[in-house]
């Protein structure tokens, strides 16, 4: 894999600028990310554009040899746009309105920050978009990070039209959502409360239906503001690869990868991590997205056994890896302790910059940078929605994210297993063993597809929460043919009784050519690990 | 006893409602209770009423054989009312006005809630007050539940003309309250704040005379509002009973219940517990709070051991016993892990089920539904006032109601005893044995009574914090005649010495032709169960 | 040192005048601290003047040999005035306004506030100023405590003239504070927030250098509150001392004590605690601030060991020794357990009373109140900037504080050291050892001072940590002359290496005719220990 890094041109002098090239061009990193929060650098005033200093920096780079990932700005509006429009700011579930002074403090859904957001991006397309040293694209930054959730009246207004084009009568929704219970009844959508919570002196439980619907408003928002950046790119930078640094691993799953990148060029994500299962997950959950070669687009300069990490990563896919970043900030919110990164804060080499330099000369020697990349014996199954049930349920809250990967997915890692993540029906393959577990959403699709899978040969996993509730959050009250067709199960309670059983697996019966196994949603690590090491042997 | 069972015609189809009446009919369960939530179905548009559904669903719970306890729906103001009166909404104690989408969304203090609260249950009344069918009447759900402390612009109004009622004049209400400390005088009722507190840097104190006067104005205003409603039935109903589901248990003693239940036929409380002393602790103070049969209107149909729990209540005096519910919810707040209720999500009958079948063919073979209760021998005293007092300091936090069942009942459970739960000077009896556990407010009345009762030959135990503080939250500067006639002290201290003391037992001495112990406030579960092994021996 | 104790005559009528202060005069205490919270006694409404009271007492202590330290009102702004001026009212950084109903409710940037606080002291002045039998005045009530920190629009006026004195052009702020980071640019002095947290869904990072200097605008707005109020005492007075208690203890360090005392006559502290170490370190402290005799304001009467308290307290440097207080509050916020203080609630003398009565007696006897302070022979320096720098630290926290007091003063103390506390550069003395822990904040006059004081022959201890940032929070990005001049380190990394040594002692340098030790800033309580007591030894 290419190596890159974060560099910020408008945190340094221009004399600074050839001296950190050099750097980097002797540890042989040919890539630099820049200008992902420079909006103020760039306008420093409403119409007033400041270029020559990103003329400067880009064409520079070209002189080392280091071509540019040129990111859009747009996580940082100027305080001058905050000021003008107030709307630009989102608010935050308490009421409070995120105020200016740090990041993302900006609404998906205000008028007035989509077209001044556009308006930045479409000027740096047409200055950039042909230039010979600008190699790709990334918009904005960690789409979804602290201000996913929107509670001010735009994302109210958003949430209400969302609703409307979903349900079509008001009707329909208050039959869907059960808002007969405790004489919730909607007239119109306008009625619709967004779900902040109110701490009320015991209790004031959220409504299961309006909060997946919320969730999932809030990841479409965020795919709807990436596109309207996208297209404003496109017709300016022909071929040149548009990604985003996805940050799946820390904001968890708050948005629907497969829907942010099904019209990006390649996935790019962020990992801060220093356990290799996790590290391996997130490098296969994002090379699976668009099942092809991926870019990781953060990487924590300091890591503490940064060797051992890029490997994993080069591993399971990684295309171009850049770290984050060259340089300790000595200011700003994200100053901490000023601990070393490439360089240290008096800007000498550290550890991991010779590991850097020993990894870029290994490649130069090999003379190739693609990714070897084994074929997957297994698909883990993830779902996004399904996620969002658990997070958001007050009687029955699950860690979706964190037993994907540290109870599924660690064992298999340990047995050495190549692992795809599979998001949808279509993805599935013929894997040897698919898992697919904590699927508490009902997909027809995806029960056809599992039946196929089993009676064709495949070996499936499933939990004993499979299939219990509904696309709108609410329990099913009949049993899915899924159990039938695969488990022989005949009566009518359904996973009910299941969910009681304190064994792993729950049942195990042979199906076709193939065989399914019914796993105790509430199974440990260990019990897993004997599961899957049990079923692999089979 | 008699079982009943919550159970919602508005939640189903009406061709659902003779296979579930066929079910409840099988299981011998005589009586339903209804409606408690559906004030959005039966008036769907300000004036607009849908009578129809309820019409034919008490009519044909007839045909089954089906008594109806019909509730009214005043916990639940629909979103029309709501959007048309925004008052409506109480405010909650962070200064946010809790908003519609769940349920007890409405300031009691509301005219405009009252009005259109009113209107709604007359209209039932009038309707179905004469009905043959309809057995008794509950008002609303749970009152006090989540939202019993109001700290919008009515409340605070109300809480004012409360404070002129209760003081007459500023000055008097200076001088109670200590205003001098801290430069608080207030020169007129309006200037009064509600003890919302602010979260300082460090810390806002709220002041204890403050905070006492409006736990008490809290408990009133929703006594106030059911008298309303109280009176909006009688006219209508006849002799058929009234009573309300309170939550002494849950929500703690929040409301003074003997207040709440003294106008009302019966008392109907509801208890989620799977501890038989505190079930056992519930039940006998329902009981005790007019001194005759009370009505179990919630106790949780999935219960783990549904016929012990029922054996405890009975036997301490339990008429009625309503089990919540029928039927999971699928959809809504209260969807939960769409665990087991009488039936399962399918619609199957579930173990409980046939615990409640059992029961009823027994009862049916007695021929009895009168509760064998035994006479109390120990009265054990509950004040609401005192709980409230400590619950509210800032320095000397107590957990009343913890303490009082968990530390002083249940040594008393496990021995065996039949208890009587007093909560006024008027109710004491010729026990045995009486405990006035942490009444830390002084009573005229109850010194009086307590002083006649050791006299005339009763044995008595009493907290060192007894009479510590006045009606008002405020310090004692003299010793109360009861420390001088029961335990002959003659110290100025009062009890700031016998605080210090850390042996459970403080004073022991005869009085007249019985006996009275000072027992320390601090002493652990073991300490009381030694000190009441040994009290009920003597 | 002589005997003091606070007494409110506005909480009693004035037929207990006589009897407390017999009771006082019998305990041989000659001192009363008076009125500090008394406001609406004495202006029970605007302009309307109750002296009569005030008058009476002072009148009638001065008959049984009792003097008065007089105190001003200001810390409890009268309802009247709150009503009348909201803008009186200082704002929560979570937003709210900080309601009437406790004390400290006021901004000290409220022009309304300002005038009419001054207006009283005035006022008070005028009246008792030259009044024979005051002996000295306290300012207000322990400035800083529950609401040092004001985010409502006066204060943040306030703020923005504070930086533009400071930096002069917004220019030079961006540039200080590195604002081009995460487009953070400000255009004018007006749009810089204060910096009031939001909880956003995940977070939002507080600006290290808008966090700093907002720390020292509000130790700086309570400096310049003290000093108008100062002023307005000064020409009535005479030579009468002025002081106040601050509360350096409990509130920490978030005011600069040694810029509040500059101008006052004598420091005044109140401490609460019984953990020796801590009682003689905040003795230390508040005589070190002017480097002569102090004043406890404040201590428990209540406290478990007082002898020994006071001897700890007296043998540092204390003149006056005020108790708090005569008596429990029966009423209001600080009822507390109505635990005993000299007396208790019903009047009697408690234990600690005859504890004072000895110690006046021996007093009496030895006819002498100065202090017995030995001379210091350690110094240990104490940096308010660099406290608040590790206070609002996000990634670094550090309780100060607790780390100097407990983890480096109190081996001093076991070891029977005598110790100053140094708080600027000047007050360095030639002590056997200075420690200068934690000094984040570089300071060019302390490096000249120290390099001085070691090569003259001081043995020197500093923490790894010691100039890592200059004054605006920002990280250093080039290596202090401290570390050449005294460690002979020659390294570029500055102490970035340091940081990752776990070993106590990291450097150990002769220098001159000195030595400085570099210890690491994570060494704990035994690792301390043993440092000092080698380095003591040496």
């Amino acid at each position: 894999m290419e190596i890159g890094v974060a560099y910020y041109p408008e945190h340094e002098t221009s004399e600074q600028w050839p001296i950190d090239y050099k750097k980097l061009q002797q540890a042989g990193i040919p890539y630099i990310r820049i200008a992902e929060f420079a909006w103020s650098t760039m306008e420093p005033a409403d119409g007033v554009y400041n270029w020559a200093w990103l003329d400067q920096a880009i064409a520079l780079a070209a002189d080392y040899g280091i071509g540019v990932v040129l990111c859009t700005p747009t996580a940082c509006p100027p305080i001058w746009l905050v000021e003008q429009y107030p709307d630009v700011l989102p608010v935050h579930k308490s009421g409070k309105t995120v105020g200016f002074g740090a990041r993302q403090h900006r609404s998906y859904y205000s008028p007035n920050y989509i077209t001044y957001a556009i308006r930045i991006v479409g000027l740096m397309a047409e200055r950039y978009g042909q230039h010979p040293n600008v190699v790709a694209w990334q918009l904005d930054n960690e789409f979804g990070g602290e201000t996913k959730y929107d509670y001010g009246d735009c994302a109210k207004k958003a949430f209400h039209h969302y609703l409307a084009d979903k349900y079509e009568t008001i009707a329909h929704l208050n039959d869907t959502w059960g808002t007969v219970f405790w004489s919730q009844h909607y007239q119109n959508w306008a009625q619709i409360p967004l779900p902040a919570p109110i701490q009320s002196d015991v209790m004031m439980w959220p409504h299961p239906s309006l909060e997946l619907e919320f969730a999932r408003f809030s990841s479409q928002g965020l795919v709807q503001f990436a596109r309207m950046q996208e297209r404003a790119l496109r017709h300016w930078i022909g071929e040149r690869p548009i990604t985003t640094n996805g940050f799946m691993f820390c904001w968890g799953d708050n948005i629907n990868w497969v829907d942010m990148f099904a019209t990006l060029d390649v996935v790019g994500m962020d990992i801060y991590s220093d356990k290799p299962h996790e590290i391996a997950f997130y490098s296969d959950a994002s090379r699976s997205v668009l099942s092809k070669p991926f870019w990781m687009m953060e990487y924590g300069s300091g890591a503490g056994q940064l060797e051992r990490d890029m490997r994993i990563i080069e591993e399971r896919g990684c295309e171009k890896f850049f770290l984050f970043k060259m340089k300790p900030f000595p200011w700003g919110q994200e100053q901490g302790k000023g601990s070393k990164e490439l360089l240290t804060l008096t800007g000498e080499p550290s550890f991991n910059y010779g590991v850097v330099q020993r990894y870029t000369q290994g490649v130069a020697e090999r003379k190739t940078v693609k990714p070897p990349v084994a074929d997957a014996t297994v698909g883990l199954y993830y779902h996004f929605d399904s996620s969002w049930s658990y997070q958001i349920s007050v009687s029955d809250r699950l860690p979706y994210a964190t037993y994907v990967v540290d109870t599924v997915y660690r064992p298999l890692f340990e047995l050495g297993k190549q692992v795809d993540v599979v998001y949808t029906p279509q993805q599935i393959k013929d894997y040897e063993l698919l898992i697919v577990p904590l699927h508490i959403l009902y997909d027809e699709l995806l029960e056809e597809m599992l039946i196929s899978y089993v009676r064709g040969g495949g070996k499936l996993i499933v939990t004993t929460d499979i299939f219990r509730k509904n696309d709108a959050n609410v329990f099913l009250t009949a049993v899915p043919k899924l159990f039938s067709a695969l488990f022989d199960w005949q009566h009518n309670n359904f996973v009910t009784d299941a969910l009681d059983i304190s064994q792993p697996i729950v049942l195990a019966q042979a199906a076709g050519k193939g065989k399914a196994w019914l796993i105790s949603r509430d199974s440990t690590l260990e019990q897993w690990r004997e599961v899957l090491e049990r079923v692999c042997e089979e």
